[in-house]
């Protein structure tokens, strides 16, 4: 028997709670599992007086996540804080410097300082593992990292963030506006602090810069990542994607192209019966493209004390396996950086204009799109009240730069009377 | 730069050869993520002038795949030459008994004879890798494995059988009836030498019998599935459970229950649209339920060169990066002896029979089953010739021992004219 893996743990929120949790009621199996006990030795949190549901009388108290680090007793450092900077990333740096391994469930801090985070760990020999950063329960991070190591990986992409995924579904099956329903989800406290994180596409575009960093062998570059919230979506898109067989996802999508590493995270529609179509609720997908592999998809709970825990302790169960690999599988020294190309491959686009009640005013739009060298795959005019029509166009495949030229152009004509809502249709 | 990964291959199919291709054409790739080139010292067939699309002149030729195994200059032995007995068997246990660490596809292999290899590499310090041997691309044993180690699993279940689901597929879609579609799927090449392994059962069951031990912490306990095969599912079986809002699937179920391990590789109704519903082709798919994760969904491709050659180049670069765990996940010699239990869980069941034209046919039935305390769910009388009447039944949950009962009881009423086809509905 090895001697134990000893934890220290900062942060006791859900996800700290359920990491505590699963250490005390599943010894036996962890020490089964990885040949020694994993232990924890203290603990950190914001507020020590505060009942969280578990005892936690039997551990060390540390009120500053630093010192909680950088103790001698502890092997890994467990930063569940969150936050890309302030304790998470000064207790983050504290503890490889003490030589400890850390394992996170913080993608924002990943996302702004994966790089100098994974250059520090690997100059002192110690690895950062992060599953629970991205998609929750799903061992994502592992499959693209080392499941699918010999892939040359051509597109990743997926559902990443429970709570746009909550709202756009119950916008769809309630008929509710997005107003009401962000009101609903901030009641039910699936938001974070900073509703903009998630609504905003930032947290889901955080994760996303992290896959690309694997996927591709660069430096994450979240500032390359294009984003686009959900906060634009209407009840009458939602409903009109649905009529032409789509769905409204906000959709996370990794490639590299001869032109560089396109990273959008924006509202797609996706078909109805596909399977990122049918994801409802909190539930996170991940699909992996790789030239050998050709498709992997991977489904799962996004969020939650259970499922979250669970990708942690995986993690944590690596290390007590020693197992230790690079940050981002290639030693960061060695990491490219990453080339931001404007996200352009070409897709079909649903587009949503009002025009004016006027006549010829659909013609003039129509001229637009055929000036910009956009077919046109279906048009119709939805619903009609006194002052204005509701226009709804799918284009043929086009590229983004040409429809936003057209869209410019359409503002010129006189005819617009409110601004147009272009989503890309996405192939999956 | 650490010393060159040697690989000794063994069996140049399908899989070899895309295991070639794959460390001659991304040797860069293969370096810079695992710390150490990966190169292939040796190579064994059974047949050496054949022409296989890729120059193997600078490896050296073994005819004797033990030989091969054993060599001083080889690292890895990547059996894939398939057979739980025989040449796949001798060579993997000369390998462990030479120092070698194995890579293998070879499902049959560690169904039968995985406990002993496991035991036998675990005391020579080796490791025995196997991700290909389960559902092709889908890194399954490594989220299983390792991703969800923290995990108690509670079921796991999955479309394991690409060539089976190839059969169901377009026999519903194409309306032919199994016999012609067998034809064509030998024809495409699509069937083992044994197609019994197939349509059987039995591919899958070895499948799942060595997810268990992995899930379970059991001993591999093939013995233990119970296996049915799709030889008797009709094309009526397939337009009736889609017209009830169901597919049939050749699913496998392993789950601890009170009473044991239960092991079942069955053809089942799942809800139509479901993931497992929604699978075509030769996808394969896995469900893996945990108490912390809740539920975790893999798709992929679960056969052909690339996507088979992708997991078996994750174990080696998982060797080249030394990551090191016993073979099921614990060491062998903790591993419980599985005790089989007979497949009970309560299901609702699809029942069809075919009865005799007579007076109070159908009331006789009926109250056979009422009799064995199984109450009907929907019954419809489907069609009628001059002769026999086919009479379709969907119970509520019974248990399959009560469906046994009753249908053994059925036979004696002298109104039955055929056997009865009794498939579980699977909740998924």
């Amino acid at each position: 028997m090895s001697a134990p893996l000893r934890l220290g743990i900062a942060g006791l929120g859900t996800v700290g709670i359920g990491v505590v949790k699963i250490v005390r009621q599943k010894a036996a199996l962890l020490t089964e599992r990885t040949g020694r006990p994993v232990v924890i030795t203290a603990v950190s949190a914001r507020t020590r007086d505060k009942d969280r549901g578990v005892n936690l009388a039997s551990y060390d108290w540390e009120d500053d996540p630093v010192k909680l680090a950088t103790r001698d007793d502890v092997d890994v450092f467990v930063e569940l804080m969150g936050g890309s900077d302030g304790p998470a990333k000064a207790a983050t740096e504290a503890a490889i410097a003490a030589g400890k391994d850390v394992v996170t469930a913080n993608k924002a801090m990943l996302a702004t300082h994966g790089q100098d985070l994974a250059l520090a760990a690997e100059a002192a020999g110690r690895v950062i593992r992060f599953e629970a950063a991205v998609a929750g329960g799903i061992p994502v991070i592992k499959a693209l990292l080392e499941g699918l190591a010999a892939n040359e990986i051509t597109r990743v992409m997926g559902v990443m963030n429970g709570t746009c995924n909550y709202i756009l579904t119950r916008m769809q099956d309630a008929g509710l506006p997005y107003d009401d329903v962000f009101a609903e989800a901030d009641a039910l406290g699936f938001l974070e602090a900073d509703p903009e994180l998630d609504v905003g596409g930032i947290d889901a575009g955080h994760k996303l810069a992290v896959l690309s960093s694997i996927a591709f062998g660069t430096k994450v570059d979240f500032a390359g990542v294009e984003l686009e919230g959900i906060q634009r979506i209407s009840i009458e898109d939602i409903q009109q994607a649905e009529d032409l067989g789509y769905r409204i996802k906000l959709l996370g999508v990794a490639q590299m192209t001869g032109r560089g590493l396109e990273q959008r995270m924006s509202p797609c529609l996706v078909p109805a019966e596909s399977p990122l179509g049918q994801l409802t609720g909190g539930t996170n997908m991940v699909v992996i493209e790789g030239d050998a592999v050709e498709q992997v998809v991977l489904r799962g709970p996004g969020a939650g004390e259970g499922p979250t825990a669970s990708a942690v302790m995986g993690d944590i169960c690596d290390i007590a396996r020693g197992i230790r690999i690079p940050t981002f599988g290639a030693p960061a020294t060695g990491l490219r950086a990453a080339k931001a190309a404007k996200s352009n491959s070409p897709a079909p686009f649903y587009l949503r204009l009002t025009l004016k009640d006027r006549p010829g005013a659909l013609a003039k739009v129509a001229t637009v799109l055929g000036d910009h060298g956009i077919s046109i795959d279906r048009m119709r005019q939805t619903r009609h009240n006194d002052e204005n029509a509701p226009v709804l166009i799918v284009t043929h495949k086009t590229q983004r730069t040409a429809l936003d030229s057209a869209i410019a152009a359409m503002q010129d004509t006189g005819v617009m009377a409110g601004v147009p809502v272009a989503l890309r249709i996405e192939a999956v």
